[in-house]
């Protein structure tokens, strides 16, 4: 079996963790498997080099600061060879530009074109354990990129779906997904398998397990993942095209506290004015969550959105000018609010699971403000701090009869 | 003005040097040279990279730890141009295989088979500042290697001999080559010129202003190098084939306490048998220097050579067997001698310079164990002891009149 293992910053920290790390590589690779190991640049590396960057350009540009970064994970496949030598198995590890990854040239959040895996293929023929730097490629000028945030899980996936591999196991310090935040809600339980449509939504919803990038990804290439701890030898949970759990009404109850609310007041009710809005919010490269049009007054109406907490200023300057020229009222953000959320194909063919949701909340005299509902997903926006208990409301009525 | 410029890790250690060698870099480019900069990775980098693989693997594949040191560089170019990019000027860095450094596949300690400098030329060409990733190439299976000890010197000859450069400066933290260690000999005196044979028989004394393969590269290609300070913005010392100081008749005294004799004892008096005893060193890979023949008793014969410290241990195992084979007695070596070389071109047509060598010794009676010499230098060895004592009184009697 072809086998892409990926392991995070974290899994690495230090050399204890390395060596961990070379155990459940090294026990994959004597039950017979080929494997080929992503890693992430340990965690204080990236964090150091960025405070080195900044002591001395806090405004470094982008070529550059890759350039930087991507010294961080050509330390740890090293040192994960390295450990892996001193458990007797033969190994080599690749920086992104010799494991075949060509990336475009948006520096700091390149996209993989291809991945050329000539020379994966050859090492892994030599029976040798393939340890590549994740994070990181090479565009058209042969100059190092990297993939930006999440990108090591989307390099083991491209590995993955290039090669064809039989399996992608995502390591990370949770167990796998869970029906909610185990942290916060002790009743959480760990979900055996979901679906990739159910993954995307939970990861868009800041249940940050895995990257979204690479959950479409191994859905477009029918990839099976696998989210598991790499510190506790357990199964994990599995992400694929159908589960036997369909039967689930929903999967997961998650929460993101990470977002401003955005409305525009006393738009001019005329057709086209709302792509008038949405078109310039786009061209600030801003994504919009939650929709929700109302009627004005006389004659005018109001658009609230949501965006990720660290847009909500610059979406609103990005609209203030185009407020004046078709006279609307004001802009204004907010981001005292919270958006919790339930995942699950199941409600698709069901009934009733919305009415549930609102009955739990009712009951809690939680107020809501916006709903957003897709086929197999409801959002709802609420104020922050009623977020907490939100989920737990929600969670119990699901998952706790 | 095509200049080549190097920096070694102190030069780089920490943000306020490296500001301090983008201001060297920019002035150079500000007055209209096109400027190619070499740096190595900083000190405590290194340092930490070694750290963290011993911590995990004690004896790591060479492979795996070029892979890892090569990281340092990459970081303190990267940091490099973006201290540049704050001083206004356009920069690019490359690490060593985008700069075109092709080596042969010995891992640490490869050597430079070609430089391939079209991208330099074409940035160079861009109006760009380039930096390049000292220490590092690339070997015909792609993978990334390192220089060894001192080698971003030669990266840096390297590139000026690839692409005919003006001029090599090579910044350290000594303003330039003295007639003495200036720590030790407070009359010693910066030289303005010395020629490459000096600076080959100074650094090969243990006087580590510049490593020795740069100097014989720079030698072969004629570029000229100048040693200077990159902490005080004074001129240097230039390195050159001949230089106006020849009638000077000696330039430097230099000493070196970091080596071992050995002496083997009873060898047979029979023709050949001195290269049998060297021909098994060099099997040990262990550079001999001084080699002094002496007549024994009973018809068989003395040798005793030098070696570096800590190839002592090393060069005695290897001789052990020999020695039983051919019937000598003994192997011995100590390592309580010092080496105190004068070196210089003048004395090839100048006689008595050795004779005034030995009466300073015989004035401060110190005693002399062996004499080698060669056209440009004579070496003696003496107990470590006296090893200060007879540079001031060789400094003291050439420089000092």
């Amino acid at each position: 079996m072809l086998i892409v293992q990926k392991f995070g910053g974290s899994s690495v920290a230090d050399a204890e963790r390395v060596m961990n790390v070379a155990g459940i590589v090294t026990r994959a690779y004597r039950e017979g498997n080929e494997v080929v190991v992503v890693v992430s640049a340990q965690g204080d590396t990236t964090d150091d080099l960025i405070a080195k960057a900044k002591e001395i350009n806090p405004r470094g540009s982008k070529r550059e600061m890759d350039m930087l970064m991507a010294a961080g994970e050509q330390i740890s496949i090293a040192l994960l060879a390295m450990a892996i030598e001193t458990l007797g198995c033969p190994v080599i590890s690749l920086l992104g530009w010799q494991a075949g990854f060509q990336t475009n040239s948006t520096y700091s959040a390149a996209r993989i074109k291809t991945v050329n895996s000539e020379r994966i293929r050859a090492e892994l023929d030599r029976k040798k354990i393939v340890i590549v730097a994740g994070f990181q490629g090479l565009n058209k000028y042969d100059d190092v990129t990297t993939l930006g945030r999440g990108g090591s899980d989307t390099s083991a996936v491209a590995i993955a779906a290039s090669m064809r591999a039989d399996l992608c196991q995502i390591y990370t310090d949770v167990e796998g997904v869970y029906t909610a935040d185990p942290r916060k809600i002790p009743a959480a339980q760990k979900l055996d398998e979901i679906t990739y449509d159910e993954m995307l939504e939970l990861a868009t919803l800041g249940a940050q397990v895995l990257n979204n990038r690479s959950v479409e990804m191994a859905k477009k290439y029918g990839i099976e993942l696998e989210v598991l701890s790499s510190m506790k030898n357990v199964p994990g949970t599995k992400v694929k095209e159908v589960t036997k759990m369909e039967k689930m009404l929903i999967k997961s109850v998650a929460k993101d506290t990470n977002i401003a609310r955005v409305t525009i007041v006393g738009l001019p009710d005329e057709p086209g004015i709302a792509f008038k809005v949405f078109a310039r919010v786009a061209q600030a490269h801003v994504n919009v969550d939650i929709i929700l049009q109302s009627v004005g007054r006389d004659g005018t109406k109001d658009i609230t959105f949501t965006v990720d907490a660290d847009a909500g200023e610059r979406t609103v300057a990005a609209l203030k000018e185009l407020c004046e020229n078709v006279g609307a009222k004001s802009v204004t953000y907010d981001t005292d609010v919270a958006k919790v959320s339930v995942v699950g194909a199941g409600m698709e063919t069901h009934e009733g699971v919305a009415a549930r949701m609102f009955e739990a909340l009712s009951d809690k005299t939680i107020n809501i403000h916006n709903i957003s509902t897709s086929e197999i997903k409801i959002s709802i926006l609420i104020n922050k701090e009623d977020a907490d208990r939100a989920v737990a409301a929600v969670h119990a009525v699901f998952f706790e009869n």
